[in-house]
C-alpha cells in the first residue's frame, strides 16, 4: 500500500473540504468511507448559513466561530462551483424570523438583540412587513426580524460538487471501513467521521437524531416562499427552506435517540409547524421524511485539533448543527495546521483536550 | 387464441374473486390486468367489514347490500383461508366508534340509532367503558358505540390469497391492457377494472383520490390496540386499523382530484386525528402514505348487471370505498348471472341503465 501524506477518515462536508484544499496545497490524500452514499448528517441538513441561533447565545468562541465560517462561505461558494461548474444552491436572500403568537415574540427580539450585538444586519419587523417580503406567510404573525446577511446552500449538491472536486484534485477514494487510524498508510490523518468518530478516537461524540422533512411544489415550479423562514409556533421552532427546483425543507426534531424511525409524532409536529407559518404547504408534496444523526458534544461545539498524545492526528467532527455552515472555516483551520509550522490558535479551545486524554483503546498515533 | 368462456377485465379483489369462483363452477376464465401489481384502489384500502357508516344512512338499498355481504364474509374468509392455506388477517374484534368531543357525540348516536334500527348490535359505551375495551384510547372520549359484528381483513392479504386460489382453480391470466371489449375471445365478459371501467363502458366511474397512512408499532410487535376504531374529532372521521403484525392503517382522505400525490395536508389531517384518538401512536414509525383513487359513482352505489344491449357484458365496478366488504356478495352475484338462466334481483337496483345507456364508443359486445 503506498503511503500518502493525509489520510481523511470520512467523506462528509467537512472531509471532503478538508481532502480538496489539502489536496489543492500539494499533498497526496486518500480519504476512506465505507459508506460513501447518503448515511451522514449532511443528508438530513437544510443548509441555513445562519450564524446565529437561539443554541448559541451566551456561547461566544463557538458564535465566534460560526460568524467568521458564514463570512467565508461567499468565497467558498464561489470557488466550488467554479471549479467544477456545479450549481450548490447557493443562495443569498436572508432569513425571516418569525414569530406567530404573541408569546414567540419574545424569543424573536432575543435572538435580534443578540444578532445586532454582534454587529450582524437583523431589522425588526411588523407583521405587514413580513408579509410584504414574503406574501405567502401566515396571515397574521406577531412580528419578527429580518437578517440579510443569511444565505442558505443545498448540502446535497454541495457534497455532489464536493466530490467532483475532489476528483479533480486527484484525491484517492477508499471505500473501506476504518477501524484502528494505526492501520492507515499515511504520515498525517484526519478524523471527520462524523458520529463514527467517538469509536475511532475516543472522544465524546454522540448521536443526536434529528428527523426532516422534504415537501415539493405540486407542478415542481418554485415555491411561493422565497426566504428562509425560522419560526416559532407556540414555543416550538421550525425551519422552512425554500428551494429554486420546488423542494421546501422543513426540520428538524432534536431527539437524544440512536433508532432511524420516522415517527408519526416528528411528522405531525413538523408539518403542523410549518403549515401554520406557511399555509401553501398543505397543498404540497411529503416527497421524503428523512432521519440522520447529529454528531454532538457535550458543550455542542466541534472538536477540532490534534489529539492528545497522537499529533500525527487531527480530528475535525462533533459539529451538530453547526456542519454545514462551518464546513468552510474547518476546512481551513484543519489544512493550516497540516502545512504550517504553527497550529491555529482556535485549536486551543476547541481541541479535544478540553474533554481530557481520551481513553483510546485502539491506535498508536 | 383460445376462445375462454369468460374474460375478466381487472385483477382487484372484484376481478379476483369473480374469476376464482367463476372457475370454481367450472368455467374456462382468463384474467386481463395491465397493471398487476398494486395500482388499484385495494391496495390502499385498510380493510375494515363494517356495512354501517354515515355515509349510507337513508340508503337502504345499498345498506341492505352491504349488510348481505358482510354477513357472507366469514364464510368467503374461512373458504379462502382454507383453500389457499394463507392467513388473510381476517379478525372479528368488533368496531370501536369514538367521539372525542362533545360535538361529535350526536353523529356517533346517530350512527348507533342506524345500526340498531337495523337490528345490528351497537351498544353504547361511556368513557370508562371504552378506556376499558381499549386502554391505549385518548383519556376523555366523550362516549362512543361498540359495533361487536363489525370485522376486518388484510386487503392486500387478502389479493395474494385470491391470486394464489385462481392458479390453482386455473385462472389464465394475461397481462396486457385491454381497451376494447369486442377484442376479447370469450364467450362471456366481466368489466371489474375499477376507475379504468369508464373508458371500457361509458359508465360514469370516476375516481376519488384516498390517502391512507401506514405506521408500525416500535419493536414490531402488535399494537396496543386491538379494535378497529373508527373516531370523530372536531367532526373529522378518521379510522385506525391495528394489525397483529404491529402495522395501524390511517385513513382516510376523500378527494375530488385524479393526481397521486402524497400531501403535507392530508398527512397532517391524518396524523392529527390519530394520534388524538390514540396518544400512543405519536411514537410509531411512519412507514407510508398510499395514495390510489377510489371508483365512485354518481349515486356512491356500485353498478352491478349487463350493459344495456350488450348482454355479453356484466360490469361489477363502482364500488367506491366499499369493495372489499362488497367483494364475497358482488362475486356470488355475478358468477350466479353467469351460469343460471335468471338473473339476479338486485341487477334490477344496481344495474348500469340507472344511468340510462351509456354512449359506448368502443365494443360490439
Amino acid at each position: 500500500m503506498a503511503v500518502s501524506d493525509l489520510a481523511v477518515v470520512g467523506a462528509g462536508p467537512i472531509g471532503l473540504a478538508v481532502a480538496w484544499r489539502a489536496a489543492r496545497r500539494g499533498l497526496a490524500v486518500t480519504m476512506y468511507d465505507p459508506e460513501p452514499d447518503d448515511s451522514g448528517a449532511w443528508y438530513a441538513a437544510a443548509g441555513i448559513l445562519a450564524p446565529v441561533s437561539e443554541e448559541t447565545v451566551g456561547e461566544p468562541e463557538l458564535t465566534g466561530l460560526l460568524v467568521d465560517s458564514a463570512a467565508s462561505w461567499p468565497a467558498f461558494a464561489a470557488e466550488l462551483e467554479a471549479a467544477t461548474g456545479l450549481d450548490i444552491g447557493y443562495r443569498a436572500e436572508g432569513t425571516l424570523v418569525v414569530a406567530l403568537t404573541a408569546g414567540d415574540r419574545a424569543e424573536v427580539l432575543r435572538l435580534r438583540d443578540h444578532q445586532t450585538g454582534l454587529g450582524l444586519p437583523a431589522r425588526q419587523q411588523t407583521a405587514a412587513e413580513l408579509r410584504a417580503r414574503e406574501p405567502s406567510l401566515a396571515p397574521r404573525p406577531h412580528g419578527g426580524v429580518y437578517s440579510s446577511g443569511d444565505r442558505q446552500v443545498n448540502p446535497r449538491r454541495m457534497v455532489v460538487a464536493l466530490r467532483a472536486a475532489c476528483r479533480s484534485a486527484g484525491v484517492v477514494v477508499e471505500h473501506t471501513r476504518v477501524t484502528d487510524l494505526a492501520d492507515l498508510p499515511a504520515a498525517r490523518v484526519v478524523v471527520a467521521a462524523g458520529c463514527g468518530s467517538a469509536a475511532l478516537t475516543g472522544l465524546p461524540v454522540r448521536p443526536v437524531k434529528g428527523q426532516v422533512l422534504r415537501l415539493r411544489s405540486p407542478g415542481r415550479e418554485a415555491p411561493g416562499l422565497r426566504h428562509v423562514v425560522r419560526g416559532y409556533t407556540d414555543g416550538r421552532a421550525v425551519y422552512v427552506v425554500p428551494r429554486l427546483d420546488g423542494e421546501v425543507v422543513v426540520g428538524a426534531t432534536m431527539e437524544e435517540r440512536t433508532d432511524h424511525l420516522a415517527t408519526a409524532g416528528a411528522v405531525l409536529e413538523l408539518l403542523g409547524a410549518a403549515t401554520a407559518l406557511v399555509p401553501e404547504l398543505t397543498d404540497y408534496e411529503l416527497t421524503e421524511v428523512c432521519v440522520r444523526h447529529r454528531p454532538a458534544t457535550p458543550d455542542s461545539a466541534p472538536i477540532l485539533g490534534p489529539l492528545p498524545g497522537q499529533p500525527r492526528v487531527v480530528v475535525a467532527t462533533g459539529h451538530h448543527q453547526n456542519g454545514i455552515l462551518l464546513t468552510p472555516l474547518t476546512a481551513d483551520l484543519v489544512v493550516r495546521a497540516l502545512v504550517e509550522p504553527v497550529p491555529p490558535a482556535r485549536f486551543e479551545t476547541f481541541g479535544p483536550a478540553r474533554f481530557g486524554v481520551p481513553a483510546v483503546t485502539r491506535g498508536s498515533g
